[in-house]
């Protein structure tokens, strides 16, 4: 176990001590989450609150704060300063030792680097190349000719289909789906044609990749991550698609077919964007967002369906918030302007009773839970 | 085969019956499944029209029916009573005979209770416990250090990660992934800066979790599940998400990080829960809810995104449903008020035709499949 | 590797030369990856711009193109003709040989047809019987009585589950489960009580299904999927569920339990589909569609939440879209009217602003990325 004088761990993460320096610090952990002997921060207003119960032994704050009762670490910016703090005492991740497991199946003619991991019960087809320290977990499939950058980590059963490249530093976990065919089929005769995907994927150095996340091979060509990409869970990127590098993709989204992504793109969870588009450097999608079609640089879209501009799609949604009492406000312009001319509402508006949603074509929302019951 | 006459089992599932008591039954099905020797049930009016139909020996309803051909059990609550059958019925599980499969991977020094099912190709790594009776079916991975309540069961593949812990009677289906990194990254200086996950997941006891679903491991402390608490396929929970006891969470939901879930909350299909928020106690979040902000104990919330309170999203969604004609209305009323001030319309409106969708800036919805053509 | 001149390759596609018929043709790609020997095509003219630097030898074209440099074949359908190209140049798919990998378990009993190959690591259960020429790839698991027809095909890690069925040709991807455990619970005096799945999943012939998707077995009867239906990735298809023929479901999208959907419908990308309604033969449903009640055949629906028929729904999102407009038209009909009768504006309207969204009670768009900050 890792242990630190407060005094020590101050100059480690360059923050200012106000407290016992002599105290041993062995670990990090959440306001709430932690006990004695650990550190903790503040940043976010909202669990001030925490702070007097909290069992840590010391806590990062960006100012001295009077009325606190443990020691207190000063930095300009506490959660960086947090962050190295849990990599100074974090464990190592566990991960097979260096060498093949007896239960691997590894082709012959399979090229490994100098000290790889290869855990058990994992198979490596032929034709594959594993760059050094390379670490395949237990249970993983790597494909017939696919070629893993040195330092790439794959969790235990992640698959990586043939023919698909991963650079260095590559993490994927577990579940992942590297290379598994586009959706790409033709209606002909009533039947559905197949179309062949028989490009490949290839992810750059340091993407990583969150679990049960797909990444389809392309039609022809490549389906390609840029360097330094961050995808999240349970995400689908269809065949022929390009991130750029530093894009991120929160949980839950959807990228159609052939669209690109440029370079620093932030796209929110739960968002879809469509296929044959460009999402340009820098914008961002937000969560939920539903892009119809391209985004240029530096934009800020949202709205599930379609996104828009974010300026506009909030006055849009001021006003939806407001529709009732527009619906109202219509309805006495009518009245009056009926009364103004000395004629009858017309269309009977005047007696138009507000509207009523359970009489409305408009469903409710749908059940939440719809067990089979029949 | 199980098989009671009909007359014993009206016993065992407290009905009145009311037909030849002799008959034999030998299953259970749905009306338009069931064959001889089936009971079957009848809830849902909307599944009348099948009564007549069905292959089943009996049906259970909760009022005899004088137009029914085949015998009937009448019960309080036909489909409580039916699920009782189900039980009678059911074939067990398969499921790997006590021990260990020769070919499973168990290193040394993990706890084994007592009459553990451990399958084939399973991957059992330093530092377990497993319970009494847990059943680990084949190619599982249970990480360093995890622990499995007794009775605890795993389907198929399932990945547990290390450090992560499951409470008695846990039931996880294939391909799920819990413990795998939460999403945290740091934009700095242009590149993403990750931030370690070094917390684990706990799922207190009777959780389920559907196929495919992934539950991310805390960044510091514990993403927790409380027990009895239900969650369908395809579910993403972010870090440090809490749900608390019995709580549903249907398919393909996501909950953002940091987000506490009180008990008896139900989550609707496909909604997305924002991070940082609170989600009262007994509260129901409709399915495709996007919940933005905190929900009080109790509360129904609808609505794509945002969702708000039930009620006033449903007026909303009515105004929506009738706004074409709303600004027919407003048309019209520009039209008689510039008559009655002796003026042209303001702003050309009467001149102004009906909104012309094709002419709208605003995109129709996306191509549903987008194969990759270019 | 495959290799044809040009004017061989033109007899085969059934298509007209254009150039030089003695080239050399060995592969084919997309216009921006071709390079020399390789056929590509131009249909979307958002491509066009791509043509004049492209790397390929050939281009299939509906029409002589005179600016065209490269030799070009001239289809009736390039699309079609390109997609018989790719199926002539495309190397065969690595597959396991004929036979039973020696690491692989398969249990006594197992009914195996001609020419079947089992990969390493697969586990197939008791009961299990497999047609002629099925590949299951490298850790697939196959469940006790589960039954593959002839010329299926397993990607690596599939899970079939006891019991269910697929078809001839039918072609499953990476991390698919079919099988798992229906999503029913009844609440009961607080706890929730679990409604056993005890049905199982049919998928017909020529059924091909998307990487990571989960088809869940009926409560009791079965989960079908018709015929030829093709489903993409991360899909989810609730028990008792019924697919027709030729159905399409793009990526993402969730389809709840018992509905039954009709042949040929096409369901978009992150659609959601209620339980127990039908959606009729040829219906579409668009990307991001919500469908809450049953949908007539032919129909075609749009809408995140509900679903309505696309040409109300374009209206609605056209009106929607000049939302902010409107409540200025219905603001200046306030005031000048209450000029014209000689009030002061009713409800204080002329005195109140456009309305401003940083104040409304509507929240923004929720924050894209939500890393575990506290």
């Amino acid at each position: 176990m890792t242990a630190h004088a407060l005094a020590e761990l101050a100059d480690l993460l360059g923050a200012r001590l106000v407290g016992d320096g002599s105290l041993t610090i062995t670990g990090v952990a959440g306001l709430r989450e932690a006990r004695r002997g650990d550190v903790t921060f503040l940043v976010n207003p909202r669990y001030e609150g925490y702070l007097k119960d909290t069992g840590a032994s010391a806590v990062l704050v960006a100012e001295v704060r009077p009325d606190c009762a443990i020691a207190q670490l000063v930095a300009a910016d506490p959660y960086m300063a947090f962050l190295k703090a849990v990599k100074i005492f974090r464990q190592e991740r566990p991960r097979p030792p260096v060498g093949v497991h007896p239960t691997a199946v590894v082709a012959s003619g399979v090229v490994l680097g100098r000290d790889v991991s290869i855990g058990a019960h994992a198979v490596i087809e032929e034709g594959a190349t594993l760059g050094d320290r390379v670490v395949v977990m237990a249970q993983c499939y790597v494909g017939h000719r696919a070629r893993l950058g040195t330092d790439t980590f794959l969790y235990p059963q992640v698959v990586v289909r043939e023919d698909c490249r991963l650079g260095e530093r590559v993490v994927l976990h577990s579940n992942v789906t590297i290379g598994a065919d586009g959706f790409g089929y033709a209606r002909n005769e009533g039947s559905l044609f197949k179309v062949p995907q028989v490009g490949n994927v290839v992810l750059d150095d340091d993407v990583e990749v969150g679990a049960g996340t797909c990444i389809d091979r392309a039609t022809t060509g490549t389906t390609r991550i840029g360097a330094g990409t961050k995808i999240d869970n349970l995400v689908q990127i269809g065949h022929n698609v390009e991130l750029g590098r530093h894009v991120i993709v929160a949980a839950m989204s959807g990228i159609a077919g052939s669209t690109r992504v440029a370079d620093d793109v932030t796209i929110g969870a739960q968002a879809g964007v469509n296929g044959h588009i460009v999402i340009g450097e820098g914008a961002t999608v937000a969560s939920r967002g539903g892009v119809t079609k391209s985004v240029p640089a530096g934009a800020i879209v949202s709205g599930v369906l379609p996104a828009r501009p974010h300026g506009l799609e909030r006055r849009i949604q001021a006003s939806i918030a407001r529709l009732p009492q527009l619906v109202q406000r219509i309805l006495r312009l009518e009245q009056r302007v009926a009364e103004l001319s000395g004629e009858a509402p017309p269309d009977g508006a005047a007696a138009q009773p507000a509207p009523d949603p359970a009489a409305s074509a408009v469903p409710a929302a749908p059940e939440p839970v719809a067990p089979a019951r029949r």
